[in-house]
């Protein structure tokens, strides 16, 4: 009677990602696994480049551990992650036996399906990753980044994913990463791609909800035949991160559509989360609705960046203006989606216009993109802007694929990692050092440490919820407070707490 | 092409009274009224029990004065109120003269919008106040609240919708008070209603946002022929509140709905509530998705109540048994709605049942909505507990309409009113008294002092916003405070910051 919609879990990547700056710790999230891996869920997003950078920037924790802790608390799930496509976890493109080595290495490690994206939406980029995935017989997902401008539409969207089909991909990703696909265009692309290439194709939209709308989307989505949507379990969910697992189950009844989740499983994955969340409060996002982005274009992460580019040049007063050259500065470059990275060089590039002069300087970045060493977008680029690329980095444009560029480089790699305190000899290791060559060499050396959690103490939490509940009118001062008050030169030690 | 879909805006009442306790003053109001006046509202909710008891308990602001400020910031809207039927603003039946007066006043003092409900959807409780309204030429909004149990189906609250619309209602409104309102539902029973009685027949949907699906419950009401939503505005919505008024307003683009609001002036009401809500942060509601209720048929404030009564009678591991009562309960009270006030009487008789056995001790008002003294409920009264009821109170039980047997009581209200030091003579004040008797006195001989704004005081928030900015690891203490610390007798004055 019912149609079953697959649902994918964000609450290990993405979720906290979106909501904790990525700060989560593997020892925060191993409880919860067995109710995750049998609560029904299509798949479980848990592996990506933040997760990955934070594990080794800030939680000295292996993430190809992380991975394997996955796998086997996980046995009957689906894992999946982000992927880059030619950058995989890093900021630049690799050579091509760098991108099999490393699905090769994560496919082996325990990951099932490869959500492969590229931030331009340039097919080129996202070909040998997507072939490697295929390679190793995993699910290969092509990705469609959403976003608007004057040159995207909803054909073009089908159309692209005709290329990504015709790559192989085993599903369709709609990754709105900006929470600006509406209702209408959710529907209208997802029904044009079924109408297009078969009802049997599998399509997969992901959603952020910062704008407050997408929660709408998905259930238009699913009207027009999306097979899998996801969603963060509800103490992980909204503000920029995602609309919440336990909602949607709830919002099918009664309609055509199920998602057979045990919801039981559910409560007591909300719970767990519900009881992790305040020892990350320190690194949470602000919990708002923003709607501003259908207009400027510009999504909150990458306004606050322009921000503080701003008042470090004393120009604090200058954020309109920018944000009014941010649209010039995409049209000029072909209006490229805005996501990690295209949004940094399209922003900054803006506030040079800005302080500067209109393109009087460039950045390397943003010289690199009108060159075309990023791949692709969408639209021309600006042809003065292009001449003023090439005189400013004696760089030629070129139109090839980028990647076609890079000489072999893994051995390379490994020489390079071989020579690195603490490496433990494996190609995982390569891989991280490849990934992030300034941060890796650090990790390696301090990994024998083991984990840290840089999350709350729990018994410190306590004490403090116990100190709040117990008097909510006691001032600044909370509990015994110890302080060294020095007064007419003698030194005293003074506790300090509520009368 | 499109058709356009009226928005009320709940800013100034359902928003703050959901997400604040209902604390905010008047004066952090007024500078958002000559936009909210015309951005192109159909109407906006201002007024109601909650904001009316708030003000003359906790603000020292005359409700009347606040409706009065509405109507002059704001003469091109239609100002709209909350209105409890028979019990009008306070918490008992009223004797029908007293309905008539206050319509009468409000009307006078500028209200024009009158969504008239029933605890119970007992229709007889709705009759005198619809009359009273149509009188005096204002829209009369007949309500159904929205609830689910056996008992409740669309076919049912297609029908009540029916008597309302015979009693003159202007529109229907579906006032969905616990987010439980499914897509589904809200498609069915708006099409139920448009096809039975008139595509013509105005339709106005209230939904809050706790459980995090009615978003598309408003989508699906708009699909299926409402011609009105509530909404609030973004920085005053989600959680216990509503869905944010811009996201619905994108929400609609390229459907063949429209809300015509002002974006501009849009942005300028969020970026004043953005300003002012910090003020109220110590009223604030924790912001969260809760889907519980949609098994326990508990709503989040009931549950809170119940969860306290609980601990004060050192009962607090019984919670579990409670809410396995609450369901029990309702059903032999014939399956009220849980709102204000049957939530509460149903919750406390659901404790008494766990703590002293079923029905052993009745509370008086669950005796008097057992013996029909608060109107009927849908289903049957369980005939033993009834007994129960007749036995512990010596009180008969009534199926005539629980205000005919209040004796007229006008002339004895205006001459308890006259008796109060402070009281300014006027009708206004008489049915201030009569509201809230108990609170009424004390408001009179303190309003000359003027109002009072319970919020924190700007300049603080400033200084603590800074204090906060400049250092995030400078402990609880942040900014220098001042302490007087008595050592062995001698008192020092200290202060302490920082190191």
């Amino acid at each position: 009677m019912t149609r079953e919609v697959g649902i994918t879990e964000l609450a290990l990547r993405d979720a906290h990602q979106s909501l904790m700056a990525t700060r989560m710790a593997l020892e925060d999230m191993v409880d919860a696994c067995a109710d995750i891996d049998s609560a029904g869920y299509w798949s479980v997003e848990c592996w990506g480049g933040a997760t990955f950078d934070a594990c080794i920037r800030f939680l000295n924790e292996d993430p190809w551990k992380r991975l394997r802790t996955f796998r086997e608390l996980m046995p009957n799930s689906r894992l999946q992650m982000l992927l880059r496509g030619q950058n995989l976890l890093g900021y630049r493109h690799y050579e091509d036996m760098v991108v099999d080595k490393f699905v090769e290495k994560s496919a082996e490690n325990g990951m099932d399906v490869y959500r492969v994206f590229d931030a331009l939406n340039d097919p080129r980029n996202l070909e040998r990753a997507m072939a490697a995935v295929k390679k190793v017989g995993k699910h290969a997902e092509g990705t469609i980044c959403y976003t608007i401008s004057p040159l995207h539409s909803v054909e073009g969207y089908v159309k692209m994913a005709g290329t990504l089909l015709d790559m192989g991909a085993d599903s369709i990703a709609l990754k709105d990463m900006a929470a600006l696909l509406k209702p209408q265009p959710a529907y209208d692309i997802i029904r044009g791609i079924k109408e297009t290439y078969g009802e049997d194709k599998l399509i997969h939209v992901h959603c952020h909800s910062t704008t407050g709308v997408t929660m709408v989307s998905l259930m238009k989505a699913v009207e027009a035949g999306a097979d899998i949507i996801d969603t963060a379990i509800s103490s992980m969910s909204l503000g920029p991160g995602h609309n919440p697992t336990e909602s949607v189950v709830e919002m099918f009844e009664g309609t055509p559509y199920e998602a057979k989740l045990d919801k039981a499983k559910l409560s007591r994955i909300r719970d767990h989360f519900a009881e992790i969340k305040p020892r990350y409060a320190e690194f949470m996002s602000a919990y708002s609705v923003d709607t501003d982005i259908f207009d400027s274009q510009i999504p909150g992460g990458m306004l606050s960046n322009m921000e503080s580019q701003l008042k470090q040049q004393g120009a604090g007063d200058k954020t309109r203006e920018v944000m009014e050259e941010v649209p010039r500065v995409r049209q000029a470059s072909g209006f490229p989606p805005l996501v990690t990275p295209s949004s940094q060089i399209v922003g900054t590039q803006a506030v040079f216009n800005v302080l500067m002069g209109e393109y009087k300087v460039l950045t390397a970045e943003f010289a690199d993109l009108m060159l075309g060493y990023y791949g692709h977008t969408l639209g021309e680029y600006d042809p003065e802007v292009v001449e003023k690329a090439r005189q400013q980095t004696g760089k030629e444009p070129i139109t090839q694929r980028p990647a076609d560029l890079i000489p072999p480089e893994w051995d390379t790699l490994v020489s390079e990692t071989e020579a690195l305190e603490g490496n433990d000899g494996s190609d995982e290791d390569v891989l991280t050092y490849a990934m992030f060559p300034k941060v890796a060499p650090t990790f390696f050396k301090a990994r024998a440490n083991g984990p840290v959690n840089v999350g709350k103490d729990p018994d410190e939490l306590a004490a403090e919820r116990a100190a709040a509940a117990s008097d909510g009118k006691s001032g600044p001062v909370r509990g015994p407070i110890k302080y060294e008050i020095t007064v007419n030169g003698r030194t005293h030690s003074v506790a300090v707490k509520p009368a």
